[in-house]
């Protein structure tokens, strides 16, 4: 095994790390995580499939804050575990390895670790690049699993049709920026809310969606819908909850569907505001319906080969905000809860 | 046309019905409703296609809360009027015809009014009644309106497998009874929660429900259904909405289920409490779909057809609380909403 033999070099680098300081209640702060530097031994065990990942760029992804809460029961993914490395889908480049599916040099992304190399005993969940002519950073985000979010979401689940009318909220944002496109692509008419005039102009002026509104700015999100849409909404792709989604309901069109992605606005709330007008999904035929990307991992090789395309054609154009080293990760991964963030948040750990 | 012609005895009969007083807010009373004495024409308008009904039951069912309210943007069914009739579904006789499709003496369902006799313009939404061999009272529960609502949410919405986890609220109602009983004739593990013992009892030892609890005596509604479903619940069949719900989220199985039939303990709160535990439809990919059973009325005579069957075979029993006269129909309308039934109320207006 070729590969493998890279380890005997037993190159050991200075490894800096984001680690979880203690677990987190309520909104959390930059003090909750801490910058440390360890040590990473660019070598596999001998005889293990293992793999070292040096990590080129690291996701911030709202789901994250969900891992700094300790669970009593477990959920749907493991607590992250105080002075341990936090985990992140990253791109990252195979520089030693002993799996035989994996080569020095191989250009992957998956779930790895806020540092700069990462040891993963089984890389078997990795992807590999396809791609690599279109921006790396781009696997984090249009490429990697938030756009692969929106496409499960509003196909697997809303299954829009040509004309039907789509509400996405935190639609400039990784995953609504790429709904609100795809929506279009299919025919639809849509509509997002962002929480600034700067990402409510990229909305209009640079991911076509044919309105766009500040929802910071509407003191009745009701009276904004209705505004927005006189004859109601076929799809809302929920990534907010709270108070949204109760206007969103009373402006929900017969047998509307709304793909429940996410609900960012209860993430950092003790307890979390229910929807009062829960009846609508009776009255108005309602179905919500929430998913889980990671289940639909098996066909991310197609989804990668028709968004790529997407992408090469100029069909769909995609905004990054991109924090510059792992020191900055902590305040970039906060900044999703108060909307800092102008399109999808990463870090750049290292230079390709 | 013989049967219209019925009509020229011009025969004037005393009209007892039962009328709104007010628009109601927050919990309904006897008070909001009033029996006065009109009189009918036992005669159809010549030339028309009218029919005259003599009501043999009138139905007592928990959405008629929702048309005393006023509300200021129509919705999924029309408000009732002050000094107006009630409507609701009942049980006919035809008494007088202009219409092709209906003869003097046809026993006939569909939305009739909280009176003696009705006048009906355009009968064609009226169901003729294929089986008299059994109640004709059936025809406003199992056979009616409650029972298709059963087997739709089921069926169509749920759709239940074989050794699934089925979890029903308001389990002893008109509607309830039936999902738990189609649900085990489906193989599946029923559990119901009812509001009193006896009702607790009737579905154990009547319905053949797997176990069932009295909710009111759980401190922790939680903990009542960690302790009946250890594995979880993959239906919920929703009836009640508020606490339980939230409870039932915290409980789903993965990909889990719930038919949004009706939620009752929401109807007379002027703020509805919203379910906390939303986060969960995401988690755990579950499916919350809302449905009105007017909707399948297109299939009722093949679901008459089977459900007629199950009874006529001993699969499904059914348990009515009749009120025997109008002037009995507030109370028992208002009884609704505290558990004062014990399975599907309706009122006797007269004798077959
Ligand atoms: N189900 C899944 O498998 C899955 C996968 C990926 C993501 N998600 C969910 O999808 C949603 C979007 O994720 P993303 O990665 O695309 O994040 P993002 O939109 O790039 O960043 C989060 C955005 O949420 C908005 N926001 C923050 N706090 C808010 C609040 N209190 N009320 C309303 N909006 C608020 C902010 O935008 P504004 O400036 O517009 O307020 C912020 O920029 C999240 O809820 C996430 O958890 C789900
Ligand atoms: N979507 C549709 O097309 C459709 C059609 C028909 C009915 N529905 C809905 O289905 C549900 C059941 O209707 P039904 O006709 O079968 O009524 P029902 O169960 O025969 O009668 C109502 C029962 O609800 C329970 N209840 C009342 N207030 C409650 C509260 N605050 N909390 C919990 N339970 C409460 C009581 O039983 P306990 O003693 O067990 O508390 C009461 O006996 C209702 O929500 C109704 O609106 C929907």
């Amino acid at each position: 095994m070729a590969a493998a033999a890279a380890g005997d070099v037993h190159e050991e680098m200075l490894n800096r790390r984001v680690i979880l300081k203690r677990y987190v209640t309520g909104f959390p702060s930059e003090d909750d995580m801490e910058v440390v530097t360890g040590t990473a031994r660019l070598a596999v065990p001998a005889g293990s499939t293992a793999v070292v990942l040096k990590n080129l760029y690291v996701s911030c992804d709202p789901y994250m804050r969900g891992r700094m809460t300790k669970h009593e029961d477990p959920t749907y993914v493991p607590d992250f575990v105080p002075g341990e490395v936090l985990t992140a889908f990253g791109v990252s480049k195979v520089v030693a390895s002993g799996h035989p599916g994996f080569a020095v040099g191989d250009l992957v992304w998956g779930m790895t670790g806020w540092e700069e190399y990462t040891l993963v005993p089984n890389p078997a969940l990795f992807f590999k690049i396809n791609h690599p002519e279109i921006p790396l950073s781009y696997y984090t985000g249009v490429l990697g699993m938030p756009g692969m979010t929106a496409y499960v979401g509003l196909f697997h689940v809303a299954k829009p049709k040509k004309g039907e009318y789509v509400f996405v909220s935190a639609a400039s944002g990784a995953v609504g920026q790429i709904v609100g496109q795809l929506a279009k692509l299919t025919g639809c008419y849509v509509v997002g809310s962002a929480g600034s005039d700067e990402k409510v102009n990229l909305l209009k002026a640079k991911f076509g969606f044919d309105e766009a509104f500040n929802y910071k700015k509407e003191a009745d999100l009701n009276a904004a819908l209705k505004r927005y849409f006189p004859e109601g909404i076929d799809i809302y792709f929920e990534n907010v909850g709270g108070a949204m989604l109760d206007a969103v309901l009373l402006n929900m069109r017969l047998r509307g569907r709304i793909p429940v992605c996410g609900l960012i606005s209860q993430y950092n709330l003790e307890q979390p505001e229910g929807p009062r007008n829960l009846a609508c999904v009776i009255t108005k035929r309602l179905r919500m319906e929430g998913f889980i990307v990671t289940d639909h991992f098996g066909e991310y090789h197609k989804f990668e080969e028709e968004m790529a395309g997407y992408l090469k054609e100029g069909k769909i154009t995609y905004i990054e905000d991109v924090a510059v080293g792992l020191e900055k990760a902590p305040a970039a991964l906060i900044g999703l809860y108060t909307g800092r963030n102008v399109g999808k948040q990463l870090v750049k750990v290292a230079n390709e």
